[in-house]
């Protein structure tokens, strides 16, 4: 089965939007074995939007529209399909319930606009919205399948994810089975991974191996297709095998797992808390551990010390050491882990002091950056960071190093 | 002139990475008068590339291509766009020695695979890569135009603003002048201010309004054609003042400004200081300041307070105040807005504590949320928030909650 991806809003060819739906709908039909083989982006504008229909029955079994169900005028996907496909659209009385009863339940005042929403297409399976109004249709016509999907994306993936990834699923034609496994790596550039596997690569036919970089990241897609699904994972598991024998020293994970995830994992499991003391971070480490839901039991809390005088009121840091070292230090890293963690009474103490940039600070180029970690009876570890990127970026990376260099302690 | 954006590379279409380019290709042609009709993303696929090819030279004057010039096997973008108008690839010198001075200076060992980036289409202008190794090309072949830029958004982006922009300007058409200009807004619902305002929607032609909705915001794009410029920018005035007279209260800013933008920009200009205690905002707060650079004469700090005892450690909360009317309540939030700013010595101190979710909290259910902001010699104030999103959106409008009531505490 070959599907495309049609985005519909005048927004996203205006740049004011990211089409994230598309990212989100192509990895879960990747992992269901429907190849994407277009993703498109149209405006809110009827003729346009059914030419890309057009191309779209061409090269494509099944079509998902994101966006242009909602109650406004430029609004016109489900109007659009319906004429090109010569349907009509009918109210579905479940759908106006639920409208009317997200308005009760969010206290705001139902606008005439919004009924609108509530019309689909006949013949179709709705897909009921959760978190929105909008709802979703399902429905097949000659020899094509079309899903149409809400935009915004706190309505779309739930929706998706849900009820639309089950009604293609039972359409699928179930003989061959395609299995993937995305590996993690951390702490060594694209190239350099590619030349480090790249007689592996090179023979690459079934499993197929891509390689990707983001942000300090690299991962590797391993798919594998085969008529049994277990021989497809033994497929990928001697391709995996044979790749970690070269570079397994820096994977850190599988598929959507993250750096702090792992982290986390790893705390809870060993029954650590931690304490944080930021400076150039400016809580973004605690932040992105608040991401996580159920981290009261590990995360003690922290400090944000942008300053000098945060570091000294809120973590007792001496003045002597900002004095002769700079708070760009290793000794500074090192007092802020230590007192962090003896003030909050943690396990661990997790520090970051450096120059995020764009401007050089106390004769430091912008990327230098010290993070400690204190434990409770070993000796305090420092690591020196020197990147090179922009200032968010830098801040990013010297969140996931101290994920790294946190993991190496806990695990070796 | 008519354009479409193509994005080649399969790690698109198994959902791997998101299509920022699109967006920022996108909104920097809106923003010189180029239309942009469609963004398509295809795979490293020869055949299909050529394809999207020739559908696009049907509806575009002017293509821009991302992705597929790197040095692995399959980028082929520039190999398939010569192919398909006639051209051929030869090595450019000065690429070539950009590339061997790249990985001089990153101190990296130069990989084979990598001389490939240094070839581009003759007759092509070169566009110089200043964060990476592919050069881009930009030329002129029958009727159409080709824009080849390299995948990463940290090199395509730089390489786009300084060079291709300029490249595209030179051959526009430069008698209409379009002008656009995006009002932001916080506080109302979309279908809300649409319907305040409908009959200004109505009869839009010149000035054109888009809305548009996101994480508790809403903007609004007005743009207008004329052939002068002042007379664009009268037009786009005078819809503004209309708007403005109905909608006024909760308008906040012009274009890429953000409510934590509006905010940082008040706090200098009152030359404030500003201390945070977050619980379940868990540094999300602080750290969107430190986004910001030269933020270090505003940010005295701050603490992440998750746990109840940090909140008694970290800012004296008292006891009796937890015991009493528990975390989650108007009084803990004014005890640790106020004390935070007393012990950072800031005129300004924010608290936030609340529940994020999913589970509820103290009975209280996820999202309820309250806000803290005591400011030197005048009475504490406290917010409550009934957010209904997800753990990570509820983190995520609180802080712009915060934003926003402090803005009107600064403003009023």
């Amino acid at each position: 089965m070959k599907a495309e991806i049609i985005a519909v809003g005048s927004e996203l060819l205006l740049g004011q939007i990211v089409n994230t739906n598309a990212k989100y709908i192509s990895k879960c039909l990747a992992e269901i074995g429907v190849n994407v083989f277009h993703q498109t982006v149209v405006g809110d504008n009827a003729g346009r939007l059914k030419e890309s229909i057009v191309i779209a029955e061409k090269r494509a079994d099944l079509i998902i529209f994101t966006g242009g169900l909602g109650p406004t005028k430029d609004d016109l996907t489900k109007e659009t399909i319906a004429a090109h496909i010569g349907k009509k659209l009918v109210t579905d009385l479940e759908a106006m319930e639920s409208i009317e009863q997200y308005f009760q339940r969010t206290k705001r005042v139902m606008t005439e606009n919004n009924k609108k929403q509530a019309l689909v297409i006949e013949d179709a399976k709705v897909l009921p919205n959760e978190n929105g109004m909008a709802p979703g249709m399902f429905l097949k016509n000659g020899q094509h399948f079309y899903m149409l999907l809400p935009g915004p994306p706190h309505e779309m993936e739930p929706m998706f994810i849900n009820y639309g990834r089950n009604a293609i699923l039972e359409i699928l034609d179930e003989h061959q089975k395609i299995e993937s496994r995305v590996l993690r790596f951390f702490g060594i550039g694209e190239s350099q991974l590619e030349t480090e596997i790249i007689d592996i690569l090179d023979r690459q036919t079934n499993p197929t191996i891509a390689p990707l970089a983001s942000e300090g990241e690299v991962t590797l897609r391993i798919t594998a297709k085969h008529q049994s699904s277990s021989e497809a994972w033994r497929l990928i598991q001697q391709t995996e095998e044979e790749i970690l024998r070269r570079v397994g020293d820096y994977f850190y994970g599988y598929d959507d797992t993250s750096l702090m995830q792992e982290l986390i994992t790893l705390l809870n499991k060993n029954n650590q808390t931690i304490a944080c003391a930021e400076s150039l971070t400016a809580g973004l480490f605690q932040a992105n551990i608040g991401n996580f839901s159920g981290v009261s039991s590990i995360l003690k809390g922290g400090v944000v010390c942008y300053t000098n005088d945060a570091k000294m009121k809120l973590v007792n840091v001496k003045k002597e050491t900002l004095s002769q070292f700079g708070a760009v230090s290793k000794e500074c890293a090192a007092e802020l882990a230590e007192n962090i963690m003896s003030i909050l009474d943690s396990t661990i103490g997790i520090s970051f002091t450096g120059v995020a940039g764009p401007d050089s600070l106390e004769g430091n180029p912008a990327g230098t950056v010290w993070i400690g970690i204190a434990q409770k009876n070993k000796t305090t570890k420092t690591y020196l960071l020197e990147l090179a990127s922009s200032r968010n970026s830098n801040r990013l990376r010297t969140v996931k190093y101290g994920c790294h260099y946190l993991i190496n302690e806990l695990t070796s």
